[in-house]
């Protein structure tokens, strides 16, 4: 009997969603929740609804969660969005409550493997994805395969004394090229009394200005607007060339929310790495959007799940 | 019968060595040249040594150059300190003349494998190199396995607007850590006129001064020796938090001659470390001194020819 059904949980920081996935056809149905302060609860019963599902073609449970985790062990060593799941081992705890294999990676990671074996990766044998979002995740793929490291691209220090980070550090690359850190350039400029169409939405609340907002208000012209994108696309690119120069990848996959911005942030990233960059390698690397978008993580955790359980069952 | 013996030549910025290596009994012969500005007409010089040797238990030849290569092709496609091989395809070249296999590869990636063989890294599954000298290069072993990558760890950029390398980049690692970034950052202070034991060196001649008198003067107590490595070491401390958020290794290995003042320049590079990496992952990372030293080189691009090569012939 072949096994080529797999549950996904993917645990992100804005949602908790529950899929299952076919090896052959996809993603059969998905279950989104919102990530409160207590997603164990929400992951208890999400899976109360996977529990319903009877059937033999079940090869195993797949976990993405957005944090450092122990493979080996299971346990979710650190996930800053989702202090309360920091130490837990969800690998035993589900593998009690299912008689099925479960395994657990890095939601990049994860996404990563989905664009590898279903998406914009497929034709590449190396290659590095960037997960451009509130924060910055990564992966690699070296000789058609997901390397098994951290890859926590967005922590690489860029700038010695520059932005605070989430992690503790200054002058990560998430603190300067992270949707957050979009925002944060705005609102910084607003508050000094800077003028910009920013100023006019939600009656002046600038707490509720998005990355959308900022880049929809840029379309218009507005030199704040265009400005915050283009310092986080600058810094976007010193990442891509430290990404070049170390792994010299075919490709490198940009996905995320902020993608939507390419023709300005992704664009002075591009301009940017190109100056940086060892040119004989940045001429062969080519910088392409992601093919999954969101989907990734789901259907990377899948295929890992296929790949490690399908024969075993 | 079994092909136990390779021929190595080792081409730096400073040196240029030939080498006959058993995979039994290490290296057997040594023969070394300064480099020239006909690093050409040298390596030809030494290969006319080499095609003395008349044994059918050579394996093959390996080449490990200062520079970036493309390992398929043959061809040298970058070095800096070796501008006349740019764009030369030495394996083809030297196939020619030997009958005999020819691989080439990065300096420090062959010396990454040379310590994953037979030094500090054999008893680790991942593990990260950098070669601290003139220059800083790096090798990357994940799962026992050296990464076929550039790892250009030196060229990674870690102060947005810092000083200039020889890249054509600023900010790089190796324009603020490396012996001559050191060597320049006491050359400007005592141009403007700091007090230092380094001025009643050489008749005051700075730029005869090195990265070693400036360790021995610092280890006199003098602040501005003491800065110099302090501050280089700060910076490799930024780069190896890169290495380890990226790569998570069991293991940073550093090898080349600044490891000679590992009490100022690498401790202060630990100490920076463990503020700006993820703490989880810094507390699994053990930092040492690599075993081979200044022949990990040849080593490990011998160990290279003996596992593409020894069961073909």
């Amino acid at each position: 009997m072949k096994k080529n059904l797999a549950i996904v949980l993917d645990i992100g920081g804005t949602n908790i969603r529950l899929a299952l996935v076919s090896s052959e056809r996809g993603i059969l149905h998905k279950l989104k929740e919102p990530t409160t302060n207590e997603p164990l609860k929400t992951i208890h019963r999400m899976l109360e609804v996977a529990s319903e599902i009877h059937t033999n073609e079940l090869a195993g449970i797949g976990i993405a969660v957005a944090g450092i985790v122990d493979r080996q062990s299971g346990v979710i060593v650190k996930s800053p969005n989702l202090l309360s799941l920091n130490g837990v081992n969800l690998v035993s705890e589900i593998s009690q409550n299912f008689n099925l294999p479960v395994l657990i990676d890095n939601d990049a990671n994860a996404a990563t493997y989905g664009e590898k074996t279903c998406g914009a990766g497929m034709k590449y044998e190396n290659f590095v994805m960037l997960t451009l979002g509130t924060g910055i995740g990564g992966g690699v793929v070296i000789n058609n395969d997901l390397l098994p490291i951290a890859a926590e691209i967005g922590h690489m220090t860029i700038i010695t004394n520059g932005n605070k980070c989430s992690c503790g550090n200054t002058g990560c690359l998430e603190a300067h090229a992270s949707a957050r850190a979009i925002v944060d350039y705005a609102i910084t400029r607003l508050k000094s009394g800077l003028e910009s169409l920013l100023a006019t939405l939600y009656n002046g609340n600038y707490f509720k200005i998005t990355a959308q907002d900022i880049y929809r208000i840029a379309l218009e012209g507005d030199s704040l607007a265009r400005d915050a994108l283009r310092e986080a696309g600058k810094s976007l690119g010193i990442g891509i060339a430290n990404v070049v120069n170390i792994f010299n990848p075919q490709a490198i996959i940009l996905t995320g929310g902020l993608i939507g911005s390419w023709n300005i942030y992704v664009d002075s990233a591009i301009k940017e790495a190109s100056r940086r960059s060892l040119p004989e390698l940045f001429t062969k690397t080519t910088i392409i959007p992601s093919l999954l978008g969101d989907d990734a993580g789901i259907i990377g955790a899948a295929n890992l799940v296929f790949r490690r359980f399908s024969q075993q069952n």
